[in-house]
């Protein structure tokens, strides 16, 4: 699949397969988040790889809106360090790492409410680093991997040199 | 090029050829940012795409960093409306549309800081939005595209279970 069709077809994924993510496609989505720009080619990032079924039960509990994260055989959590525009960042890094993902037919989804303090001990994160996320990471169940994807009409959110002119394509 | 292989080889591109970006071109890039992941799915984002020439030399003069905005053949504005993660959702939309220029053969580069204000009134863009950023897009020169890409090693910003227990991958 092209960059495109991967951006296409990718869907936010919350119900996973039990089937461990192998060693080598985790490695690739690190390296995807890896190659991912950063303001100033600072890379202010770091990802921590959770497989242990303990922490990622705990880490499910610390997030009002992830509890799936129990039942995925891998979450991965980001943390700035010091980052001159963190969330900007987190969001190229992270949407390199999905893309990734989906290319090896691994499925996520972000998961934006953490108690950030509790996780940080959790994992060991230093005190002084944003948490960003963590997010589970998973073979698809056939159901999430069917959904349909909905979005505004192009011609609503894209428009030709001046505001308010409408793109038409 | 698969999505990995597209964002292992992009590059930050500063310099263009003159040559323009055709319609079909610059849709694909809008539509890769339409389907792009966002909060509760809001999709709270706008882009003008902006090729007269004298608007791209005013952009230009309006951001400290980004003045090769006057040599592009085009330059896409992105703005936020009432999102509750902007900056996270523009990093998210935004990667999506650099990697899809890129499998397109059209190189760009983040532009982090403009007089907003001015940008915004020149582009019509309603007030209450935030500005993102304004960002040059185009074939890149023969220079532009045979850059070296430099990262810090893995084993420095990937962690296996715990901060600071390497990932060797």
């Amino acid at each position: 699949m092209s960059a495109y069709q991967t951006i296409r077809a990718r869907l936010a994924v919350r119900s996973f397969k039990p089937d461990p993510v192998p060693d080598g496609v985790v490695d690739k989505i690190l390296r995807a988040g890896r190659w991912a720009p950063s303001s100033r080619n600072s890379q202010p990032w770091h990802m921590i790889v959770v497989r242990d079924r303990r922490t990622l039960a705990e880490l499910a509990s610390l997030t009002p809106s992830g509890g799936f994260i129990a039942d995925a055989p891998l979450a991965i959590a980001v943390a700035m360090d010091g980052a001159r525009r963190a969330e900007f960042d987190a969001g190229r890094l992270i949407e390199n790492m999905v893309l990734a993902a989906w290319d090896e037919g691994v499925g996520t989804c972000m998961v934006g409410a953490f108690d950030g303090a509790k996780v940080k001990a959790l994992l060991g994160i230093p005190e002084s680093m944003e948490l960003v996320t963590v997010m589970p990471y998973g073979y698809p169940t056939e159901e999430a991997a069917t959904k349909t994807k909905l979005r505004k009409p192009l011609a609503q959110i894209a428009h030709l040199e001046r505001f308010g002119r409408s793109w038409e394509g």
